[in-house]
Parts: C-alpha cells; structure tokens; sequence
C-alpha cells in the first residue's frame, strides 16, 4: 500500500542538503493539502510557501536555529484563521451552493446554525478548533511529500507571535501554527536518518471495544 | 498520484449501507493512524475502535443521532491525553532509547526540556497541543481508508463529554476529540455523493511569498 509505504520511509529530517525540490512536486504536495477535509468545508487556515532565502534566514533565529529553515527548498508555513466570523463563513457557503449549482438559499438553514454556534465563542476556543483542522492538512502534506520522496521535517518548535509578525499575519487575521520545510535529507550529516522508528506499541495505542 | 486519487475519491459520506469492511483494510487503516507523526514522537492520543452494534447505538444520540455511526462497520474513536504528565513522557523515552538500542541516558537532556516545558503548563493547554496531534493521524487514516476505497466520516458534531462517560475515557487519562466511521456508501440515499467536492480557490489557500 503506497501510504504505508511512504510513511515507513519518511522520518522528521534533522539535516538538509540545500537542493531544490522540483516546482510539479511542492504543486503536487499543496494539493493534497488543499484537498485536505476540514470541518464544514470551512479551510479556516492558509499556505504561506516561502522559498526566498533572505527572508528564511531571518526565521532561522525565529525557530530555535533549526538549520533545515536555510537549507530547505520550499518552507511551508501552515496558519490558521485567528476566529470564525460571519464574513468567513458566508463566504465559503455562498461558494459552496454556487459552485454545485444549487439554489443560493439552499444551505442556510445550516449556515446560520453554524454561525450562532461558532461566533459567540472566544476568539481563542476557534482559533484552537481552526488549528486542528490545519493539522489534518498537514499531515496530508507530508504523506504526500513522502509519497514523492521529498524529505520535510514537521516543526511546532518556534515562536509564532515573532512569525506572524514577520509575515504580516494578524493583520491577515491569521497565526501560524505548524512550519513544514520540504528538502531532502543530507545523510551524512543527519543524526536521526538511520535510527530506528519507535512507535507506541499497537496495543496500547489501539484499543478494540465490542 | 496514489493519494491524489485517493483524496479526490472520498468525501464526507453522509448515508452509510451497513457492510463490514474486512479486517485487513481496517488493520491498514490503523496501521497509517499508528504511523502518524507527532510533536517529539509522543503520540499523546489512543485510538478506540468499536464494532459492538449495542454500543454503537447509544453513541447514535450522543453524535446529534447521525446514521453512520449504526451503519458504519467500524467506529474510530480519536482520544487525546488530558494532559501531558512526567510519566507519559518518561515512558516515550524509555520505549525509544531502549528500542534504539541507545545508551539510557543518551536522551535525558531533550526528555528533561520537555517536562520542564509541558508539565507545568495549564491541562487544557497541553490537550489542545495533544489534540492537534490526533488530527495528523485522523487525516492519515482517512487518506488510507480513501486509498482502500473504504468510505469514512469525519465528524466532530458529538457530545465528547458524554463519550467519555460512555467509555470511561476520563478515567484513562483520555478525552475523546473526534469520530471516524468506517464503512461504505449508500449511494441511493446519501445526498451528498454526487455533489462536487468545493475548496477554497487555491489562490486564496496557497500564498506565495519570495
């Protein structure tokens, strides 16, 4: 099975050579993160794909020295909407009925429950909810990104508040969540690329009921 | 692409036909979930599968009474650690070096900055970080269930403390954060199969920057 075979190759690279993934590989990636389920259909969250090198030099400090924000091809910065509001919402519902030709009052019946329900919530509670459907998207991207045998390297490990403000994203209203260089590995130099995968083991992390 | 295909295959099925998946497929699809990454490898979440139809039928009204959850073959139940604590971390550790055949020690200082840094945080704090891992393996379950053309659900619209009584999650540590039905489509009934699949303009989803 190609998924289970990418994800048995892939581990989060520590070291990266600096050589350029090919421009239909990082298209073929975003895709599968952009057609990545979400809760409602809502997207609440966008891509930033960063490949200049002067700017990835000063996000460099902003995650913890992580050297693979330099020698990456593209960085992927995944950030999600700071909170639902009516705007965002109608947006994506008057699309949806548009683009499947149905009547435009056809899903406002859910539409309105889902903004009564959503925007009286603390702007933290549904930046928390739009997050987690930034990480369903996510790992989709890097089952795709190992399916094509591109390295990438999952990082939560910087600090967002700096991140957003060196991209702009507030006034956005968005606040990255989750960085995803994509590269390849540079094996000799890579302290993680031959250690085994430990995983939790399946019967504890499975639990059948009835 | 396999998983392009894959993701453009499924669809949030909304009327499930009662089949049973075969053990083998659902093993696959466990088998991605189990594979997931997650933040310093600590997958912080267990994975609850039920196929008890008398179970299935008292979470019916706990789920806002969605059918797929009595017509699915297979209830994937996605629980997350309510906190992060000494001990969970402890063990990671020692299952990783000991599998790595690593000197014991050989990871105390990143195992030492963890605690340090999770421990003392407030419990909901670490759920929400423990749940946003949880998503990447939910997303990678629903790609394999989508590769083996087993048809899933995602769905969030449940009553989680209710499903945690019901099974006795709290007391493990566990709260449950999401719902995957495993199953097969009801063509005739499902309104939503023939629908086009709508997303975000990638425009407005993918920004370049340098």
């Amino acid at each position: 099975m190609e998924l289970l075979n990418a994800l048995n190759w892939r581990y989060a690279t520590k070291k990266m050579n600096g050589k350029v993934v090919p421009q239909e590989k990082v298209d073929l990636i975003l895709e599968a993160a952009h057609l990545a389920p979400s809760s409602s259909g809502l997207q609440p969250f966008e891509i930033i794909v960063i490949t200049d090198p002067v700017l990835k030099s000063k996000i460099v400090p902003i995650a913890r020295d992580q050297s693979q924000i330099a020698d990456c091809s593209h960085l992927l910065v995944f950030a999600a909407w700071d909170n639902y509001t009516t705007d965002r919402i109608n947006e994506v519902f008057t699309r949806t009925v548009s683009e499947r030709g149905l009547p435009e009052n056809r899903m406002d019946e859910y539409k309105t429950k889902l903004i009564a329900s959503y925007t009286p919530r603390p702007a933290q509670q549904n930046f928390e909810h739009a997050a987690r459907q930034a990480y369903i998207s996510f790992g989709l991207a890097m089952a795709a990104a190992a399916e094509l045998r591109v390295d990438a390297t999952p990082m939560e490990g910087f600090d967002s508040a700096a991140l957003d403000e060196l991209l702009n994203l507030r006034e956005k209203g968005l606040r990255s969540v989750t960085l995803l260089p994509l590269g390849y590995r540079d094996e000799s130099n890579d302290w993680l690329v031959n250690l085994k995968k430990v995983r939790t083991p399946r019967e504890r992390f499975i639990k059948l009921v009835g």
